[in-house]
């Protein structure tokens, strides 16, 4: 697949969660040898990283994060949120973020699906959030948009966010996992499509990318349980991130893509011992939903810090009293913000260099 | 497929635009033989309707149209829209309607799809419009919901309208046609979805399911074109039509689904010449799109039918004055109500039954 973007716009984003990365690395290895990656390593991970050489990458790991945070900030790093650290020292346009237990997955045919590839082409071809498109994805080879479909929105926006699919071990929550223990997904839906504008989704951060110039600050280190794991199911703080970015990107008029590319994941994690600890997460969500349903940002919010800034306190004032965990969440975000900016990743900055 | 419904709760309707239906009875006998048919011929076709044998059905002509309707109404009933009778006639709970240029689809494993069982699954699963499941119909074997998704929305909603797609022959409008004269459809998506609530979409009504005791009245026989001609691309009934359904269905919390099945569509027409014709269309969805986008039905519509009047008296007001061809298609609506509950389809009566 030709790209139409220079290799040096990107960087790979891995949280490492596990010590040994050879096996994760060597699978990738021909869809990741030619960009530049960041690993971070969780700053509760004791052993040392194993990684196989021959790649370009930086190595972040706690005495790193402690030097660019420090201690002026609420924000923990740890478990899946090491890897915002990483979105945040980048300085690239795009942003690929993979979970370090997932491999590349094989389509129907039994050929490697390029996730890299195909996460960039999402990212570069527009979005279309305004009008549904039944035969999905109107610029994809062979594919168009359909009679009825005004062709006054058939440039489409930017498409600031694509969110991959998984094969084998889905994204369910500790409950479902618990009960569907051997439940694996072998569905290969060919398609890719927008996300219409309004419409909420539980974006998960096991396979996404991103145009961080366009909408990095957005995708925030907030939500931490209390009794939050290493497991996938016993995490909410992606779910959040997806509910301030779609809301962000309705905001600004930005789109936001599911479906290809999948990628394999493997199985990780007891999910009957992870019941307990996920079952915050799942009452949490009933609180949640309808505060992002309902919640509206002011016109004079154009920029996506702003975004985001409203967004942390309309969660302080609605949902702070609920649970501390919202008011955690909202400190959090501000911090983020101000992080963002002093680390100088800000848009405004990066897009004056 | 097993369904959950008796065979005696459908109709099929077909709309015949063309006299000889011996090819596309014969190719769907193995689905639709089980089911009851009504077959409504276009007014403006002469020649005698050519059916085989071996099928349960009702044939309406131009005769029983004149008995049925009389001259009360200014709904006109030809070419596409001959198949509204069949939906004003049916006593059934569910209608199935496919256009007479389709044969059933193959699946990529060479298996034939029903579309038929397919279409009533759709429909008699629940609809989730409140939030995005990334992994499709969460109903379906194997699927569920993804990570993130409230427990409160899992229970979705009932399903009104199933659209499915089309292989070979896509419904693209003439000018992209034209365009694309050879282009062909070839990629099966192996997925059912919900339509977002407040997300609009270019229903097409070339191969579409049902719940008519739920929403037949919002099925409206009303935009007709001046130059309209006997090709799809020449026509915006359904697209018109399935922009009522979508608003009345979000107003009134029912659900819209579109993916699966696919059928096989043929070739008919010149995309070059219905491109006059087309372009007309073409134009008049830059004002339909923003009116269908803004419309607001008042609480107090709680009956599909108050809803349907709700909108066309909308359609009067705001967008009556910039074309005659509005102006037509809003008393073409209420005209279709007062029908709808003379005939006694109406969703109270029919309830009481």
């Amino acid at each position: 697949m030709s790209l139409a973007i220079k290799d040096d716009e990107v960087d790979i984003v891995i949280g490492a969660l596990r010590s040994d990365l050879t096996t994760f690395m060597n699978e990738w290895r021909p869809m990741f040898s030619r960009f530049h990656l960041i690993i971070v390593k969780d700053p509760d991970l004791k052993e040392e990283l194993k990684i196989p050489e021959g790649f370009n990458l930086d190595v972040y790991g706690k005495p790193d994060i402690d030097q660019v945070v420090g201690s002026s900030t609420s924000i923990l790093f740890s478990g899946y949120l090491c890897r915002y650290f990483g979105y945040l020292v980048s300085r690239k346009k795009y942003i690929i973020s993979v979970d370090d237990d997932c491999l590349p997955a094989r389509d129907p045919k039994g050929f490697l699906v390029d996730a890299v590839a195909q996460n960039i082409s999402n990212l570069t071809n527009p979005a279309t959030p305004f009008f549904f498109n039944t035969l999905y994805d109107p610029y994809a080879e062979g594919a168009d948009f359909v009679r009825g479909y005004p062709f006054s929105l058939r440039g489409g926006v930017k498409c600031a966010l694509s969110c991959g699919l998984w094969l084998n071990l889905a994204d369910h929550d500790a409950p479902t996992q618990a009960l569907k223990a051997r439940q694996r997904n072998s569905r290969y839906v060919d398609a890719v499509m927008t996300v219409p504008a309004g419409s909420l989704i539980p974006i998960s951060g096991i396979n996404i990318a991103f145009e961080r110039e366009a909408v990095g600050p957005a995708l925030v280190p907030a939500l931490k349980l209390a009794g939050e794991g290493k497991c996938r199911w016993e995490t909410m703080e992606d779910i959040w991130s997806g509910l301030c970015v779609k809301v962000v990107c309705d905001h600004l008029g930005l789109g936001v893509k599911t479906g290809l590319p999948y990628i394999w994941r493997t199985d990780r994690g007891d999910p009957i011992a992870s019941l307990k600890k996920e079952w915050e997460g799942v009452k949490l969500m009933e609180e949640v939903i309808p505060f992002f349903q309902s919640v509206r940002l002011p016109r004079e919010a154009t920029t996506v810090e702003e975004c985001i800034v409203e967004v942390a306190n309309a969660v302080k004032e609605r949902l702070g009293s609920m649970d501390p965990v919202f008011a955690r969440a909202a400190k959090a975000m501000l911090d983020w913000i101000k992080l963002w900016q002093s680390v100088g990743s800000s848009s405004s900055r990066s897009s004056a260099v």
